[in-house]
């Protein structure tokens, strides 16, 4: 289980925008079923559940849906963010005014199931490196206005962080490397545009790229689409004068395997942007 | 192929302003990267590709993404939202200024995957429906803040709009039902509250409620997790008087046989909490 | 006096919002007159009275403005919304800090007047239905950016709720009808576009259009400035096939005879976009 | 005529502001009927047409409602804001694409109608005091969230604006006077509170309190529900030392009378808060 | 010491908002450091110390971004706006979660450095003043975004507001005179246009203008970059009948001579565009 | 003079924002000036002067300025950002409607004159370092709101970017360590947090400290208020393990001094909380 103040939750602000965002959504100008058959003063009580076996993430953005709601919805966590479930497993206890609880429902759900979907696909991943020094990246490759929840999702499930966005570090790709008129010139123009914080990073295909782009004074290198035994040579080459990170394919079956390499780090878009949701529900007793 | 203009696109506005939302995420302060390594006044020239057989879905947000990066971008489809595609397929041409061509490649491309996997997801199931009368229904199991988009990308797959959200439509459920004191004084009080506008659902378990359900003047009724041969009885009995929706574990695999019982409507949450992103690329010429 | 828990109140976070538009507009940067005559420790107390009959609507609305003004004030409404008052009548008790209470008595006041003259001038109509079929509709010509608090307004009168936006209804008037191609056309692609949840309304102006517009499949018609005579004969014609919405001056003094014609509804603009503010005052004690 | 360059028009942006929320109201998620039956590349053209007597007021209002839906709309006014109208007068001409048009069309005739009656309502009282020194001044009952339009149609129908808010002047009024204890001490300290851009009025009942007030450095004095006799008296004991405004049941029918006192102002509420809409219409050709 | 009541603050949720952009702009998507190195539930006392002699302004300003970030940290304030302080001196006491406190303290610091700043300034130069009728005005030569709480500042540090923005007065400079044809059909224009809470200034260079502006009708006159002779003969000419403003290098060393010359008002830029920053720090203990 | 492709300009949309913003708060409902003595169709025709010497910062965002009131302006820059200028010096032509200009000109100027009083100010020091190893750096130390543009005129200036705010990077401060237990937990804390993107950069006081914190791993290290000599032998212990950033009482007369020490950067706040204004003026022709 991962230990909880080990993984930047996002802030409180960021979390209740995106959940006003969803809730407008969903609400729209009011829950017309809810308003017509369920009296003003019901109360009532129920769990989350799991029904499918996965890793929890996103309890206290359901937390803040239900505290957007109404002031007096008590939402009790049973598990921490991280934890691995087996089906039928009670993920979160809910008691308080039945109208809000009805209203809030789907939206909570979508989010615990979206994000838990995420937590799971990592952790899968994660356990195929272990006893490697291989550590697992998300991308860029999220869903839109959903990053800063995907990600986390990741850290829940064990998985590291890569640049936020486009302005939280330097990632030189082929296009760049054309327009700039190749490695070297690409190199010197970023670590000359940018400061202590921004680390830079660049693509490439070949062993010689690799050992250019380390002379021209990479922090770190994504090896692209390179099969396990050039990656290994690429670790040799490198002999830790760099981070390297491979990606393409990352799957299941092909991870251990190029964790084996020696590489830094695997990075896999499918982690966020195809995840399958976690089948949870909200059972009222 | 979808007719094009048999498709609600969502409003311009509303696009525009989920994509402003994406690139604010994604790009934040500035493209350090794009800054740094390509100049100011370079032009590139690039092609949307295929690598995956589908549904496209989504260009029109595609297209603005890359407006709101420059007035001077050419981004022309070349082929329709909902057409099918082959793996290799050219989608569409883009050109302008390389900077914010780059810029702007990833988030197009994510929300175009993302789209286009809903769509192919539908569109995988509808036709399994062929020949039937059934429809398949999105529900709103839909990925947070992304709800009009991931509907849209249904219609375009095929698919048929259930209720948007909690205001545009009443669908009684147990908890409802059990609040609001049995099927018929909820239905009861349902109708009393809602104007013409406003269709009234009601969710049953078993041939019983659904009678009772008819009688107390529901417009349509889910029947939950019935057997095909409950939904051919359910069908029976209705003869008519009510629109049927069936409801819980619409696959590729289930969905041809729950159609030939009969059914006006399957609904699944699956085709929008967890469609698999489709693979796409940008290659520049 | 209008059941509460039969009304749909718009959600909390919609009122809010609407609320804090108008703070911001009638206080700017600060009410300067009391900041410089009332001291920052003076309470007060008052009471919001009628000084002319009618319907009250709003009450949580004012509740929201002083909210939002300071979490030290107890607004206490003495009746709810949908009373019928007389001159003089007392509505709600108010205490707390003399500053607040002040810089927010004109804006609560604005939208009680505007939401209260709204309800007294749709239950004026209401009233004259009694023992008919016949159920009072709004529209879509109510005061831009207050249709969800004047819509409630309506409801609270005694109305019914028609088509929200454009969104959520369809409505095909002469001018989508001529464009299609007739009344046929229009109804058949309109029928095909929505799913389950939208129904599908058509105006027509004479009989033979009714009675195509019924075999076309309408779900409603709306008879447009049809004289009562002509409605007795729609009704006629109808037979329950259809929902029959009579529109076009519909007035205190026209209402009854149309509702008698045996039509479904009446429909009036009037009732939001020229209603008569109620007359009400904050007295302090 | 009112001369177009006499008046303040809001600047563009707020006015777009206030298109789009009241665009966003009413299209949601898409206008369905005019997706369903009007082709995408169908054009249409018509006018607007007075159905009543008034003066006109908001056109740039509605141009920026068009504006706002298709850049290809060509809106084109045939009179100013300020024109007084006879039934059957051509407003405006407009052209382009005929979903947009349609899509438009009420929230156009909204904005239009809902400002034309203020500027009507103020017209007609402002001809009542052409002779006199006599100004009308509008108030802070303005309908929530349009004040700036509304004080606009004012300005058009002839009428003169009063501070817009409550940061925009300093009005002392009865409650203001007992917290601060009494007429002297409450205008003490409002003038040593605020700088020379920022006038002091204040609230008196009595020609004793105009008395005092004067004495007390008031810049202008609101006459409360004074008769016009008192009023005659309070013109002569100012004698031109402070601006007076009359406030109370200002009708078209008391309007002369008491602008025939000699006060500087005269101030309605009912201008904004109960103008009665001007019928208007778009015909399409 | 100022006394706090007769300084307008800002609304709270003018105050709010303004601190929720700062937070977000120095947060982002959270404190990396403090979520690795604090745990979650230390807690933390410290003091706001000032490093340098100077005038305290903002505090509530500080206690709203600790408000916004936990509803657990208790600011309390141990001087009031206004205060002048030694270096030393203790300005505020605060107390609870230490992550909540750390990842504030930035943000607070920046708003009561810069304001602070503003006050100090304006006081230096308000002290000069003193024993003449001379007040000292603001501008709008503020740091974009930030007008209302340096207008604020300046009140604290003992000056007085000008007009706050472009609708809050009219102030007809050299262009504005040029474009209308002269003084006079420029002060005729504006007058006419305005209503009684909108006084109307002009700039003039010679006392020849400035007998023309108070013959036309203006309610103060800035005099634009004239000695102090030519003042004093300003003063004389206008003889109590406008208001006099006096510009262009106020400073220190100027502004008693100026305001020895008998001008109503002097206005200075630099207190707000050039103020440089009070030095504080947040102490924890 | 810098080269402008290679400092990151931020964002066309963040620019606009701000712009919004700083014209909403400064033209409010309206420049009634303007309005009232500028007939509509004026045109007029400008120059941008210095009246200072320094370094122009903020050309794109005076553009956007005017580029916000009116598509028919002109506004063209003579120089570019980073600039040297002397007094006199004509910076940018303008033309277009001569109201939109005037309405623009002071918050055009306001922005102009804060961000190139901050490029002049890095300037400055910037020259003191030539020749070093050191490079000067930003702090978090900023108006609250303007940070992104405030950076952006450092690197104008020839500053380079410190992390942008308390997610772009970890920094531990003497109250982070004190929670952690000491400098190799806390370090050690962050570095498991955190993923290749994001440096660790941690305050020392002493040599000693800098050895434990090099040994632990930091990537970069403040080296707190310490004396020139202090530093030298940092340097040398350091022996560059570390990037070493010194901080404290940069000045115009101390930074050359500790540039020489060696250390990799010198770090100010004064640039950016307590930069002048450079004194500009828009002069119409």
């Amino acid at each position: 289980m991962t230990n909880e103040s080990a993984v930047l939750l996002p802030p409180a602000h960021v979390i209740r925008e995106i959940v006003q965002r969803a809730l407008a959504e969903d609400i729209g100008y009011g829950d017309l079923t809810t308003a017509a058959t369920i009296p003003a003063d019901a109360v009532a009580e129920g769990m989350i559940i799991a029904r499918a076996a996965g890793v929890i993430a996103g309890l206290s953005v359901a937390a803040a849906v239900f505290a957007e709601l109404s002031g007096d919805i008590c939402f009790e966590p049973l598990v921490i963010d991280g934890a691995s479930l087996e089906p039928g497993a009670t993920i979160a206890r809910i008691s308080g005014p039945a109208r809000s609880i009805l209203s809030g429902e789907r939206v909570a759900l979508n989010f615990l199931q979206q994000l838990s979907g995420v937590a799971t696909a990592t952790r899968l991943i994660v356990e195929q490196l272990s006893g490697t020094r291989a550590r697992l990246l998300d991308t860029r490759k999220t869903v839109p206005c959903l990053r800063v929840l995907q990600r986390y999702a990741v850290r829940v499930g064990g998985g590291t962080s890569h640049r936020f966005n486009l302005f939280d570090g330097v990632l030189i790709k082929e296009n760049h490397i054309a327009a700039a008129g190749g490695i070297e010139p690409a190199l010197a123009r970023a670590l000359a545009a940018v400061g202590p914080f921004t680390p830079v990073e660049i693509e490439v295909e070949t062993l010689d790229q690799l050992g250019r782009a380390i002379d021209a004074g990479a922090h770190m290198v994504l090896l692209d689409n390179m099969t396990p035994e050039e990656m290994r040579q690429a670790v040799e080459l490198a002999n830790g004068r760099v981070l390297l990170e491979a990606s393409g394919d990352i799957t299941l079956e092909t991870a251990r395997a190029i964790a084996e390499t020696g590489v830094d780090f695997l990075s896999s878009g499918a982690l966020t942007h195809s995840a399958k949701a976690l089948n949870l529900s909200l059972r009222l007793t």
